[in-house]
């Protein structure tokens, strides 16, 4: 499996806020869409783990914002993962204009069954 | 089970866009609140009729926007009940902030069980 | 100008509701990003327009949903100028997943200035 | 100024994503409610400020999530001002159901004036 995938965006019109930039809550779905396409990058569906039973829950988040972004902005999301156990992982994100950092970020999801209890993580979930 | 309902609350900082004003998509979730609270007005809990297997989809919406909304407006939601077959109810709305209209909207939603699939609208989601 | 463009683009994590489809008020999100890619596709940033003071406003939507949608699910939007007046633009949209129809829709945008007010609409927001 | 606030609101259907909670980036929208109702119970108007030029921007958020929030849940929200100096506030934050934690968080917000540029917490945004 990668333990470091890039993907490039652009930010929505509904996503900025009425400060004219994108609302602080709204990265935490771009470092979601990160994760999910460093799975499929890896050649592993999350639709897919999800209809068998292996979910991913958030446990833990952690945000810096340096500089704001705007609409339309082309944005660059980088992912990587910093650390794994049995039953989570903790990946990094950075997140780019250009040069400029818009936010450095850190998480860390754990894997659950469908009634919400911790389960080891599942090979099909790590790839090979 | 009542026919009108009016509920008010304040617009919340995310729900404006760039332009400074409430994204329009914002509205449809408004006008689900108007639904919901009319139920629970009623004495009925839509979250109880998820669990029992008794969903509402949406089928068709349509809205006019009058005069924009602010963050922090305080705004007034009348939902009233237009029409009712075995399967589908159809909701008119008035948003107003004041004594200004805001936005006008009618939805139409069906009955479906957790498949998905139409069915008559049971006793329980009308109420008595 | 364009008169027609096509957009593909997947459903993120939390567009998704409760009962497991994209939830109805999202659509007027996909509506909006047709809309700005049908300019962009005719040489024309809405970002920049903004910045010059030129501003749309949706004034009336419609939405009929004919398939429920789900995360991952890969959409095809088309996005149709019905008509166009000195100061409106009617659109008309096709969202399909393969050959399913998801949604059918319609909106009408107006020409604003910074005030809100009416305007006509200038050259640079057509295109030549 | 008050430096502890609470607030109770329900959980929005559309806040809730295809796993049937509360996505984890809704949370970071009721920190803000928390900290817009701690200034308003104070006298003070977050709306109003921002007409003046006094903008709050989040430099730093963290959030540790505890357990599950489900549509309609009846959520209470405590915001507490951990720290000040002139130019930024710390708060912490608790969002309960009864009696159960779903989440522990703290933010850090910087204040801004138009153009961005870090200024000094004026008189107005303390209050007296």
């Amino acid at each position: 499996m990668l333990t470091e995938h890039q993907i490039t965006f652009r930010v929505r019109y509904p996503e900025t806020d009425g400060m004219g930039v994108v609302h602080h809550s709204r990265y935490f779905q771009y470092l979601e869409m990160g994760r999910i396409e460093l799975l499929r990058a890896s050649g592993i569906s999350y639709a897919q783990l999800e209809m068998e039973g292996i979910l991913f829950v958030v446990v833990k988040v952690e945000c810096r914002y340096k500089a704001p972004a705007r609409f339309d902005d082309e944005l660059t999301l980088t992912t990587r993962v910093a650390r794994k156990t049995h039953v989570r992982i903790d990946h990094q994100y950075l997140l780019k204009r250009g040069e400029t950092v818009i936010a450095e970020a850190a998480t860390t999801i754990a894997c659950v069954d469908r009634q919400g209890a911790l389960r080891v993580i599942p090979e099909e979930a790590i790839g090979t």
